[in-house]
This record gives structure tokens, C-alpha cells and sequence, in this order.
């Protein structure tokens, strides 16, 4: 995989307590058929047997695809199944031991909600941004709110990709783009929906125009 | 480390929530001069950077009286620090993909409650087994359990160290060795004791009788 060539625009971020009655791997092959370009595998309170199985499966669909798949946090869930990258936030690993722990070739994401934040990251070798969250969101309610403003300032500060998340739906997508993301995370909207892959379609038609 | 050497005896398993007012460093530390064996971190429900912070922390003090260091679980944390090993349960990373992460000279242990598994788990290279829960305990409620007599049947049955687990402190630590655990598996004895050097001084002269 190149890390220079991923398209950050339509990323899922899953999570299973969101999907009602649906399957998560068929969910995640239907948003990447409408246009996901980039899968994380984000689940909490699962044991890591569960993390692990589920992260094989997830794997197939995407490599199937050719999507990138990266794992949330867990670097040995991402080890395990040799995953494309890992996503970090700042309670995490720090960003210099996981690079030691995957090397030069995987991706590298980084929570990032203020520009300091955002600047000490890609100087820490972050492939990209994670900057959020720039709407209130029910999925994680712990976050900072980072406003457009806000977003729009991170963006101008660093190269790597700006990859905005929380709250983004076909309502608020084009705004995020406007305020200068190179992606949207997209968690509720895709993986909440009756219809992932229209859902999913709907979202990259608004960030193609 | 000579895995072979490892002297599993008095092995201390942490818990944060048990300490009251104590500090974990300090409690290992007394622990550890009171004659624990061999250290288990083993944190739920922190953060992974929390978990990384405290287990560099404890490794110092274990390393500075040559006892052996393992992480519960998280392999991620194992090979962040360079611990000596990793203990995991069923549901956490298979044996054989846990070897293959943490290379042949780690120790992994295996937790089983069954002959099955723990014949499964030497076979499959456990380097020891922990056994229970052997009596009723408050920090792990979802613990199957083993009688004494099945401890006694498991450790007929393999050729690997066997630790017992659940419930054990100072009235009950003489029965799992007489049951011919290879060492025992302590956690609210000494994490949640006023004196913890004192306790492990208890638990390790009754394992020496």
C-alpha cells in the first residue's frame, strides 16, 4: 500500500453498538460499494478475542476492495491481523512508540483537536489528522468540540491530511469540506443506517461536488 | 530472563481499584521486598496511555529486584515496554498469534479451567497455566470455577508450572499448594492490604512450609 496515495474523503469508522439489527462486516462491504475509501475498526468494551475476529473479517472485505483498514488504538490487534495502520488518540500509545511498534510503512492517524496538538503530531510523524469533534455527537461523549473556525486553522497549519469527525452526516458533510478537510469520518450516519450503502453514496456525492 | 527459571510461587496480580489510598509502585515495591515472585499488571478499564505509563513504571521496580514482569492481555503494552511476558485469557489474542507477536523468549501464560485447555494451551506453548478461579472471588465475577481436586487433575495432566487463581490469601494459600499448584496467584491479599510487605511475608512463609 502507498500511504501517500490514500484518499482520506469517505472514512467509516465503525461501531457495533450503532448497528441495530444489521451485520458489521455486510455493513461495511455495502458502505464501501457507495464509496467508503477508508475503514477503521473503532470498538470499545469487546474483549480482544472478539476485537481480533472481528478485525480478520473486516480485513477481508476491505482488502477485497483495496480499501485501507486500520485499527483503532489496539497496535496488537493491528500486528495481529497486519493491518494498513492504526488510528491514536491522545490517551493512547504515544505516537513515537507506535511507530517503533509498526514501522515506517503503516499508517499512523492522530486525534488531534487543537492546532498545538495537531503540529506536535505531524512533527511526530502522523500520516494524518483526526480533528474533532466538529459537531456533537452521541458516539463518543467524551470529545472536544473543535469548531469549522477551528478546523479550518488546523488545516492551514500542517501537510498531512485533515480528516474531520464528529456528528458528520449528509446534512453537515459539505460544510467540513468547505471549512477545508481532505475527509469526513463518517461513524452514525453510515453505520446506524436502514441503507448503509446509499447512505454511503449519498455522502461521497456531496464531497465529489 | 531464563524462562525456565521463572519462580512462580507468590505471584502478584494488580488491581488499582483494591488500593485505597495506596500508590501501585509503592504497594509492588513492598510486595515485591515481602517476597512476590513474579508481577501481573492487570488494568481494566484504563486507558491504553495510562496502562503504558503505569506498566514502564512497574517494570523499573520489578527489573531493579530482578523479578519477572508480565502484562495482562495487552501485547501492545508488552512489546511497548519490553516486558518479560503476557498472560492472557480465553478471550483474549490466540496463543499461537500472541507467540508468534512476542517471538519464543517471552513468557506467555494461559488462563484454563478445564484439563482440555490446559492441555490445549501446553500444547499450543503456554509456558505456564493460571488455574480458577480455585475459591469465590470479588475481582474477577465472571471467573469459572475450579475445585481443588480439578487443580490437582490439571496439574497431573501437564508438564507446565500451574498457578492458581481466585480468592486466594493467607487462609487459603496452603490448600492450592497442597492441591500441588506450582505457585499462587494473589491479588486483593496484597493489593488491598494495609501492610502489603507484610502480607506477601505471610503468603510466601506458608508457601515455604
Amino acid at each position: 500500500m502507498d500511504k501517500k496515495a490514500v484518499d482520506y474523503s469517505l472514512y467509516l469508522v465503525t461501531d457495533r453498538e450503532l448497528l441495530g439489527n444489521k451485520d458489521l462486516a455486510a455493513t461495511v462491504e455495502e458502505a464501501i460499494k457507495g464509496g467508503t475509501t477508508l475503514v477503521q475498526i473503532r470498538e470499545k468494551n469487546v474483549s480482544t478475542l472478539d476485537f481480533f475476529e472481528l478485525a480478520l473479517v473486516v480485513k477481508q472485505i476491505a482488502g477485497k476492495y483495496n480499501v485501507p483498514f486500520i485499527i483503532n488504538d489496539r497496535i496488537d490487534i493491528a500486528l495481529a491481523i497486519d493491518a494498513d495502520g492504526v488510528h491514536i488518540g491522545q490517551e493512547d500509545m504515544p505516537l513515537a512508540v507506535a511507530r517503533k511498534l509498526l514501522g515506517p510503512t503503516k499508517i499512523i492517524g492522530v486525534s488531534a483537536s487543537t492546532l498545538e496538538e495537531a503540529v506536535k503530531a505531524q512533527d511526530g510523524g502522523a500520516d494524518y489528522l483526526g480533528v474533532g469533534a466538529v459537531f456533537p455527537t452521541r458516539t463518543k461523549s467524551d470529545a472536544d468540540h473543535v469548531s469549522l473556525a477551528a478546523l479550518r486553522r488546523i488545516k492551514e497549519g500542517v501537510s498531512v491530511p485533515v480528516v474531520a469527525i464528529g456528528g458528520i452526516d449528509k446534512d453537515t458533510i459539505q460544510r467540513v469540506i468547505e471549512a477545508g478537510a481532505d475527509g469526513a469520518a463518517v461513524v452514525s450516519a453510515i453505520i446506524a443506517s436502514a441503507d448503509p450503502y446509499q447512505a454511503a453514496c449519498n455522502l461521497r456525492h456531496i464531497i465529489k461536488k
